[in-house]
């Protein structure tokens, strides 16, 4: 079978397996309190060039975004904008309403929020009968495959600062956003966006583990108490400092997300070539192909994929997923079934 | 000033009034165990003919829908599907999700939900990574005046049946709903449409409460606890029990409801005669005429009212209210400025 | 029967009543922005000498407690220390833990905590792994009769400043606190020492509803989100208003209060007389003295009252409550019976 | 140094990194529901003899008491007793509270609970102004190194069934309890006497990883949307089956507990023929000697320990921890050096 379900089923690369097997019976200290995490925190801070970001590392996306919306959203009347493609609108199970608190949601053509869409959210919710909106949710690349341009950031950014609002940015697919061809953002400005965001490992190469970097000082205080009271601190917190040294370092992390991008694009192209159309124009690793009906019963016999609910003129769509695992050969055997 | 802004700004109609005087100082059990509260419930049972219905007071609406469905939804990955023009979606501050539960909305032309609606929620929640529906939020008559019938009520039932869902009916204004020119529910009808409701008393004649009506004898347990841990118990239950009592004899309750629909009606006729529209069809007591901007500036001096927010053809909409106390001088008055 | 049971069965005293009565059918705006309720705020931040204190209405004890404590426990990971007798530790079916902080409960003898049981506590919780102490609650008078001294009060407020804690008294019987003749504490010491603290209506003279006042300007913030967000906003909020103005002026509050205690002095100096004793040193309107088997169980039949647990000597103790509607022939016929 | 400091501090056993490593690129279904997890399961349905246990691997201790409480304590005013060493009571930052309810601390003398503490406990929450015990928690073995015994663990079940409580497992150090040297409980028993219970992985030669398991029916319904909600679904869930297979399989499981026990038992024989006796009794791998200040002090240059609060004729506790990686040398170093 061809693989192309999603990013998240193959292990760790290599040099992170290796890094794991490595350190494995080395003793140090627990909860991520250990040289590895501090090692892993301080090469984030570098990477990034914010010496004063605080970094904590968490073992999961729907975990972390549960934790750092539980910690930035400090009163129980505050809530979260996001795209209702969000993850966190759709598919965590209302992890962030079992904090709590509200998120609400945003219809969005494409998944990607807009200055213009703060703006509608906060004329609305105009007093104490209504939720307070204090933070805005993206995810970069999000659900849909899309990236952010700084341009575009940097204006949710401003729209953040007007209405005192956070702006979180999940990086579940970080590797994918920086590394995708229409992108102009870097690491480094990263900490002039967001307020707090997550370097998504899970999918990304490592065994599991996502690196949240906080930037704004309001928000780091007590942020272990917190981890802690969700569950979410790994007894031996140095298996994620040693993954994400041996992610991030050599540039590996985004060699991984570029693999992932270089395979969609052979993917596109092919696709393209062979005349069907996307219902949302690809940019990284999530595709969304209109496929004639017989086309995609024809396909799940050898390619693992996933369904998608868009339909246009009798053709439906099918998600396709790259990562830094596929080959190839797979890409032209897929473009050789269609 | 010609008071249109609200149905609950004036104290209690006289006979809940004089009760709560006579029973002043009458010393009885505390915390709703009370003879007066006895005889409320048994008197609500009697008129909607289901003898095994369990009935609790409460002081507010929000702390119903609050308290309802922090018991109601039993487990915590449990939602609401509801309107999106519903109070529990917009007015609550975020009260249900407050209690962890996640209230999804429904966009609707005029806050009336179907059972398309709940189709369509029911078939996006595909598995465990979503939340799981298990109730529904209406409210009789809804936030923009208007009413269920019986035809409808019945469908909706069956659509909850169908997908094992809980049907909770908000009653903040059901002595209208009941007595719209519209209506053909009564009472006995409601315990075989919902699995809970609550008639409304705060915007119905009562100095404040409402009655919690349970008939689906799975979400009777325990209500006692629930009620308390949101601190909705009422150290002297009685004097809900006293009020309701007062108000659902004689037929008070639905005469109060038709007063204030009958003082509507007049200022329908008479804002059509003049030659305006409305922007949601008028049925009880919540009417939105368009009115030009500059009418609305001159009526503003003097009546009190509340800007809504549909716009048309230059025009712009207000909220006008009737209640039990609005008097046909009011609205005559009213008549006259336009 | 003679009713020594509680102090909330009764209703309202007649002054509030008279002011319900008289204000039932004005007009006037929703949610506790009336005029009643400024006026009302104004006369407490007049009474306490404290003008930048926030005044909030709430209906009742429980929700006033779980709304504040909610409010001022910040962060989820936040906690507040009781003595274990405390209202929010056993009598309130975990409404602060619905909320999601921890109750710290200390073992106290009779009810009244010490600024060593806070140092303990701080002790104790030495680093995230542990919930965070943030605010102590402290009722006054207490569950079990007793008051808190002047000095008392101050030592605790010493031990809050120390360790950043705040402090916030319960005064459901504030009444009978301040008028107890071993009190040492004024209306205007109290924003010296509480960080809130509320002023007790339901069990001294009102229908119902408690005044939350909030002295320190950290804890003010969005109060009235909060507020609605636990659903203790009162539409007809200027009933809150209406009875703390006709309680608060003309001294009639504490005048209740004393009455209930002069009354309780003669039911402690008749115990006394016949030779019983008390199992907690009697002060204000809540006695437990150690009654025979037999006597308790002749009291049932002419006397309202509640079983305590305490026990010594094959003697049982009782709890006898006086309050504001307590008269000299109760309490005389009482004493004949013993 | 010597290391006695944790048993959670070591990597993964060399069985269980090898099956991470060999199976690293394998493709499967993400979420838990692939072939390991399955395997898994059953194996530990059989180890149990219970096949109609349902299972789930989740990452973490405290994430999997906390995702496993809030789903077995279906309403919010179900809580959940503890003895007061408890790890929910004390070391995971009120994360049983955080999700609404309420843990009964109860003290003892040693952190084992009895069937007499459970009946206190149900006596004192006598209505509905009380929470509702629902729940017991007790971990075998303890915090304080004692297991319980097969007629002590059936006494708990029975007082369970009495008061309709669930009775819940924390097994963290499962395989120290079955291996210890007093213990009469096997595998198979557990289902006879936990509602359900997990499987540690974390400090018994795992990663990561506990096996949470479900043996009641009326606990199982809708789990998975409880793990997703709580942040604790990994999304390369093999890992978990692919290490709980590896541990449990040739009874590598218990053999670690056996070792860890093992070398505890060197520990203790050396500790008291020098005289030095212990606060609480040794049975398991945790520890705790009184020992002179002068010689703690000494031990603290060469020994990685932790101390402990409890004191005695001058002499203080430390924690001495063994485990799967502890070795003779280490221990023999320790002995020579006090």
């Amino acid at each position: 079978m061809i693989f192309l379900k999603n990013d998240y089923s193959l292990g760790a690369c290599p040099k992170v397996m290796n890094a794991l097997v490595e350190t494995n019976l080395n003793l140090s200290d627990g909860y991520g309190t250990d040289e590895y995490c501090r090692e892993g925190a301080d090469y984030i801070r570098e990477l990034i060039k914010c010496p004063t970001a605080h970094v904590h590392f968490l073992m999961a996306g729907t975990q972390t975004n549960q934790t750092a919306l539980a910690a930035f959203l400090m009163r129980p009347h505050h809530s979260v904008i996001s795209a209702d493609t969000g993850h966190i609108c759709v598919h965590e199970t209302g992890a962030i309403e079992a904090t709590g608190h509200k998120v609400i949601h945003v219809a969005t053509p494409q998944g990607k929020l807009t200055p213009e869409d703060i703006e509608r959210v906060i004329e609305f919710h105009e007093d104490e009968h209504y939720v307070l909106p204090k933070a805005v949710y993206i995810s970069n690349s999000t659900e849909t495959g899309l990236i952010y341009k700084k341009d575009e950031l940097l204006a949710l950014r401003e729209a953040c600062d007007k209405h005192d609002l956070i702006l979180y940015m999940d990086g579940a697919r970080l590797a994918m956003a920086l590394t995708c061809q229409d992108n102009d953002v870097k690491f480094e400005d990263l900490p002039k966006i967001a307020d707090a965001f997550y370097i998504g490992g899970t999918k990304c190469g490592a065994l599991f583990g996502e690196a949240l970097v906080i930037v704004n000082d309001k928000l780091k205080e007590d942020m272990r108490y917190l981890i802690k009271q969700r569950g979410a601190m790994l007894a031996k917190g140095r298996l994620l400092g040693v993954q994400f040294n041996a992610l991030l370092k050599d540039n590996t992390y985004l060699e991984l997300g570029a693999h992932a991008n270089k395979m969609a694009k052979i993917l596109v192209d092919g696709i393209k070539a062979k005349g069907y159309e996307f219902a949302i124009p690809p940019q990284t690793n999530l595709l969304f192909p209109y496929f004639p009906p017989e086309l995609i019963e024809k396909l799940s016999k050898s390619v693992m994929f996933e369904p998608y609910h868009l339909k246009k003129d009798g053709m439906k769509t099918i998600r396709l997923v790259t990562s830094w695992g596929t080959t190839e050969r797979e890409v032209e055997e897929f473009l050789n079934l269609i």
